[in-house]
């Protein structure tokens, strides 16, 4: 019998995870849950239902794990603790200065409550913070770069459209290549926030808006732009439809170290990924560890875990034997 | 305490092992066993004693976890089942079509003895297959690449050495760059062994040997090289010493697949390594995974295990806190 996951809240993630649960034959999606009117909520998959949030209670006999769509800066604090107490959950919390109070909220409930809930899974937090974990455990003496992009960054986009006069607007951030360069060839440089990453802003102006002046108050904004250099294109609604409607995003977690009685041979490891739909990708990891949280609760596992205390095999839906078989 | 750390074989893995227990300070080098006369191997630590592999029985209370570095052809067969009933084991058995019979000989041991021994532990088995696993739960439609190199082979250089008129040689397997890059920008190529690796040899040949007839003789080579354009430059003694001394490899393990309702978006996954010495960082990688075997032991946790049953918080020596705060 397939594993059933409901989804809680259905936006670009949420409908990433039902697509990425048709890829699953061994996963169904039982419900999607919705804070909307779930009259107005169209979803891809015939035959399943959509139900109002406050109604997931009723429906915890349903689904086997429940993954939690909703934002890190007010949702997820709220929800992940709360419905833990009748599901095993994920969530893609990525707020990383706030996990460590964010873990203890889960485990809380979690372990009073009988289930697992994995927090902060995605690829940063996620695969990155494991590739970073890998890295560490072989390489003790060494050092540790994480370059983002090329990519859409949504906060960067949305603080852009804050400025008066800016219609829409996407930011990409960007690894300089001459970084890159001088980390992979182990030169171990200490890089400043201006030398790792540019940003690039594509925006569509008002009518008669001041251009100079916008341009101006992008890159002077403290936090997200004044570090950095920061270019800036103007361009037509339909261009931005046409060329930058996607929302690609990846980047690379490079270790460098060495190892020797005398410290005389240097390694590089490196992860990279290159993803067309950031969200898609997310879902992707979010549902390989919805059906780990199902396989350690099954076992008798309770309380909070991270991708760090999930053992690889959780993951696949192949037995240990074939995945020794084929993938060792 | 630290964790009490036995070498058993002394070669190039060996010495490996040793220098990664320097590097890490919760592990201690308890004693080196040698199938040679103990007064000839001068081991690097201090205050550390060599004994004969006959005596390793004696010392059981001594020593938490034995890494065995033997060869997976004759070596680890026999030796990882035989010391798994005294010790929990690590071992790097790499002959990948007979990891299932390895791993029912070395369950069977460690399941009665209650011990843990890790099999197939390494970058290749090891890490790769690891990232291999990661990637395929992910994107479960997609395909697999992996590239080996720029790297010395060492089965390659010896079955140069046993042609007549060779006296030394060195062997490369190259990654072809067309190729690697077609698999990076998701073309998803099929690639015949030819079109992915090519073959680099240097060879010193004793004077006044037919320097054709060994060239045509390693590039006619069945399974080693005929499959692969191959490429044969005679160079001096010195020269091979100078310039080919080191013992390089590397690689990279790539996945590239699809997602979303309709397989509309690519996406590519890359772990790649770039490595000094081949045997000092599969050293680092065994040597996590000693302590990983250590603390499960502890936890109650018996038989044979791969990287795939480790849960990669058991690989560092910080707190689940720590790991949270400073790598998720």
């Amino acid at each position: 019998m397939a594993i059933r996951i409901g989804i809680l809240g259905y936006g670009n993630l949420g409908r990433g995870i039902e697509c990425a649960i048709k890829q699953n034959d061994d996963l169904e999606l039982a419900a999607v849950f919705t804070r909307r009117d779930p009259a107005t909520v169209k979803i891809q998959t015939e035959g399943v239902k959509v139900y109002n949030v406050s109604d997931v209670e009723a429906h915890k006999d349903e689904i086997d794990v429940m993954i939690l769509c909703g934002g890190s800066a007010t949702d997820l604090p709220k929800q992940t603790p709360e419905y833990v107490k009748y599901f095993n959950v994920i969530d893609s919390f990525d707020t990383h200065a706030k996990i460590p109070e964010h873990f203890a909220n889960v485990d809380a409930a979690a372990q009073a409550n009988g289930h697992v809930g994995i927090i902060s899974v995605g690829w940063d937090p996620g695969m990155f913070s494991l590739n970073r974990l890998y890295a560490n455990a072989i390489l003790s003496e060494g050092s540790d770069y994480t370059f983002w992009g090329k990519g859409v960054s949504q906060g960067h986009s949305d603080a852009i459209r804050r400025i008066e006069g800016v219609k829409d607007a996407r930011q990409y951030t960007v690894p300089v290549p001459e970084a890159l360069e001088k980390v992979r060839n182990g030169e171990n440089p200490v890089l400043s926030t201006r030398e790792k990453h540019t940003r690039e802003c594509f925006v569509v102006a008002e009518e008669g808006a001041d251009l100079a002046r916008i341009e101006n108050e992008i890159k002077t904004m403290p936090n997200y732009f004044a570090d950095y250099d920061t270019t800036v294109t103007f361009i037509s609604e339909e261009e931005l439809k046409a060329n930058h409607s996607g929302i690609p995003h990846g980047g690379s977690v490079i270790r460098t170290g060495v190892t020797g009685w005398n410290k005389e041979n240097k390694h590089v490891i490196e992860y990279s990924l290159k993803l067309d739909s950031n969200p898609e990708f997310t879902s992707s990891v979010l549902v390989a560890y919805a059906r780990a949280a199902y396989r350690m609760n099954k076992e008798g596992a309770k309380g909070c875990k991270t991708v760090f205390d999930v053992a690889p095999a959780y993951l696949c839906k192949q037995s240990g034997e074939e995945l020794r078989a084929h993938l060792l």
